[in-house]
């Protein structure tokens, strides 16, 4: 068993030093919260099937072009990722009124948008990641307008492909949430995709029933939680074979 | 006495139909109401005040070159105004974290912002007025990028012309509240000023005491609310004089 150095444990996952310089390890938990952490739970297997999801996807948009901090799969629970410095906003990609917004603008949820809406929300569990203006973010300096332009055009190509991507295998992307970090390379920067791609930020909705097949299954207390991501991962052709073949955190060493 | 059709009777203000087409006669009342109207009262003589500093400070920006809707004041309740279409955005502009802005972002109250600060506020009473973005507005169509432009650039210059004004009698323009409309004249459109300007929609501070003379000694319950709209009509030059020379409301014909 590797030992390796915990950079940080957050609520889904864990990230440890990685084999060579400018990498980590990101290690996919089965714990899940929702609602500024109020609520909080286990999806037994999820830490396994968003691993494999979020590799795949990754792996898709990486081949279109769109750059992604994802270097490799490691294992079950684990992938080998460029370390990025974070962007501490949240880019919100919205289709279709669910959630939070609906309520915000008194919309039923499923109502069609007019067009893909584009929010941000700043990063701080004390502050429970308020809803954010580019004013706010340039003002405060989180982000530059420059990097909010590379954020906002490469979100709104994750929406074109992913929202065919899952249209062909009957699910509707209602929504989706993405991380960005900025990659160094010598003394060029670039802004890519960072975090995960999965059921936990993406809401998902069968084309035809509109049933829920993501993390709402979770804060809406509809039940079949872990069965909702294992039916989007194998819609996606990628539902782990083999069973509990599952393995254990490393070992942390301090 | 005047009897006038009654328009629209909101929380502060009440509107007529005014003297000729394209005009409105806007009624200040006493009444006053804070927290998405969770907090109701009544400021003795408000509305007087009000309607004498939102004369002055309309006319005052008039002379500067931003357009308002101000024509003419009335009598010691009411002025004539131009009738406008309202744009259902709220603009705020900020120069000094306080209120809902300060607990959002978790600033002390006082801390000067890095720059001034534009937000944009839905006008809804039923969703309470949520803080919006460029994109919603945008997708909405609540108003065009255009218009944002325009209300942007008025509201800038009415920062830079009000708080010189202010810093002159010795208070510090916290923040404030605008309104906008679209003032029809044949084919072209303007974007203008509406609604009012008064301590009851911009946070004064004393410079040297930071004493607030303004609606947050309601919304606090610090006591000396009449007192303070006084003093700032007093500083401005403009305290009515003759004492309880007030108007009763026109009678209503529906
Ligand atoms: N490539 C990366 N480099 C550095 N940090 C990353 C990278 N990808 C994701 N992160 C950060 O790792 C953490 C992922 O753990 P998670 O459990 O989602 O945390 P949180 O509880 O903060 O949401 C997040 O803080 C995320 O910003
Ligand atoms: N020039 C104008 N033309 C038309 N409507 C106006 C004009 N100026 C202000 N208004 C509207 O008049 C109302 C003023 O009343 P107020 O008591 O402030 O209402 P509210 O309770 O909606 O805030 C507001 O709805 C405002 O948008
Ligand atoms: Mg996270
Ligand atoms: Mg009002």
């Amino acid at each position: 068993m590797t030992r390796r150095r915990r950079i940080y444990e957050g609520k889904a996952k864990v990230l440890f030093e990685g084999p060579e310089p400018g990498t980590l390890v990101q290690y996919f938990k089965d714990d899940t919260s929702a609602f500024n952490n109020s609520k909080q739970g286990v999806i037994t297997g999820k830490g396994v099937l968003n691993n494999r999801i979020s590799e795949y996807l990754m792996s898709r948009l990486s081949e279109i072009g769109v750059p992604t901090h994802f270097v490799r799969r490691l294992n079950m629970r684990e992938q080998l990722i460029r370390e990025v410095e974070i962007i501490p906003i949240e880019l919100v990609v919205r289709n279709v009124a669910a959630g939070d917004f609906a309520k915000r603008f008194g919309l039923a949820e499923g109502t069609a948008l007019p067009r893909s809406i584009v929010e941000y929300y700043y990063k701080s569990d004390e502050l429970g990641d308020p809803l954010v203006t580019e004013e706010h973010i340039t003002a405060f300096g989180w982000a530059a307008p420059q990097d909010l332009d590379d954020m906002v055009a490469l979100a709104l190509r994750v929406n074109d492909y992913l929202s065919g991507l899952f249209l062909g295998i009957g699910l509707k992307l209602v929504d989706f949430t993405l991380e960005f970090g900025r990659l160094w390379e010598n003394e060029d920067m670039r802004i890519v995709i960072a975090d995960e791609i999965s059921p936990d930020n993406c809401r998902l909705w069968d084309i035809k029933t509109n049933e829920k097949l993501d993390k709402d299954r979770f804060r809406e207390d509809l039940g079949k939680v872990e069965e909702a991501y294992q039916e989007v991962a194998r819609r996606l052709g990628i539902l782990p074979e083999g069973g509990p073949g599952d393995v254990k955190p490393p070992k942390a060493v301090q």
